[in-house]
């Protein structure tokens, strides 16, 4: 298991008129999270694009339990349960400044050859680096 | 069941650097197609708010299977099963132009009394407009 | 001078705790408005990319004169009053139901050749479609 | 005068398919801005709208230099050249982390009694501390 933590500051363009977080933008705070994830383990989303593999979502899920408010400080738990074969999962929780659970989520992600636009297995160098990483 | 159809044209800034629209923007228009689902029965989500009852999202998930580009007129497909109780389920498929589907979701919303700030049941008024458009 | 007019619904995702449309949504309304615009002359801004040619825009001002609530149907005025040559002027005017004005805008944008990276003249065939339509 | 800065990590929600960060992103950004230099200055937005005044944007202007790539983390310059009254100015220069301008802002704000919903004078208070800080 891998887990890594980073910190969003809601903004005021993120919240809607009911005074809370509009509920669609944690798949971009939960991108946020796993971006920092692979930057924690040594690497970078934006390095994997430039070798040639993106990572579109194939299935996203959020379970809402608190509203997140403006100007609250968040913390993103990103949690890498499996090693990435052919998908790669993972697991988010969202937490305010108090320690309260605000939401959890999950998102598979695929790999795609963005040569050939194909599904491939997750590169040998970036599945090395899970594999250093969650041993640890 | 009911079901309602409405179209979004996607916008430049709902695509991101893959060239596709950002998988976090399918909230918003399954938001899009609820509002319109209410309008087309005759009511709306704003009368709702007005009337002291809120409904914000309790879980979100969605299944990506192609997607869209810019410029692309999407059809927003979206289903009501069941009448809604303590919670309103509301299903969506996205449609392109040529007619593939681009991905199906799911929301789960409650009602919450934005006075006392609890959940309540569906409003009796609301209730009997799905149940007079379920049954048609 | 070239007049478009365009609809747009306000989204949820579009207010803030205000509970108005965010000021900073519309750039991206005012991009839909010359999107249609292109649209309503006969061509496309897809078209224009596909042909190798970006328009990243310049420069930005709005004067925002009363808010946009939830639900609104807005109405996108797109003015373009002069040809375009190395640059394009695009003016806007957001206008409610009820015929008030809501802001104005101006955007100034660039021709980019995508191959090259540099700054090109208006392509001959867009600049014959604008001077056709701003003629009739 | 008074100078302030942020940093903002780009998110790939923030890019279009040009692959640059979208054009209208930039407003939240300064948004970003000017909420950190209030937070630096001792105070915050979110304490004075809880304190019923709010602070719509008025205007706002935008010339783009150069673009911001997904990973950059920009730096926001937020700067106070004038002493709140009925109109509050901030200016802001977003640069790269190779110190590169990419682009120069304005917005205006005003201040709103959010009872009565009319225009007041800068809240005394808030007028201070904007002169205690600007005379450092």
């Amino acid at each position: 298991m891998y887990i890594s933590e980073t910190k969003i500051r809601v903004r005021y363009s993120e919240t809607d008129q009911m005074g809370y977080v509009y509920y669609g933008n944690y798949p971009a705070f939960y991108e946020v999270g796993r971006t920092e994830a692979l930057r924690q383990m040594g690497t970078s989303y934006d390095a994997l694009e430039k070798g040639g593999v993106m990572m579109p979502v194939a299935s996203l899920s959020i379970k809402y339990v608190k509203p997140a408010k403006y100007d609250d400080l968040l913390t993103i738990k990103t949690i890498v349960k499996e090693l990435p074969r052919m998908r790669m999962f993972f697991n988010y929780e969202v937490y305010n400044e108090a320690g309260e659970l605000l939401n959890i989520g999950e998102t598979v992600l695929a790999f795609i050859d963005m040569k050939r636009n194909r599904p491939v297995p997750c590169p040998e160098w970036l599945y090395e680096i899970f594999e250093k990483n969650m041993n640890k």
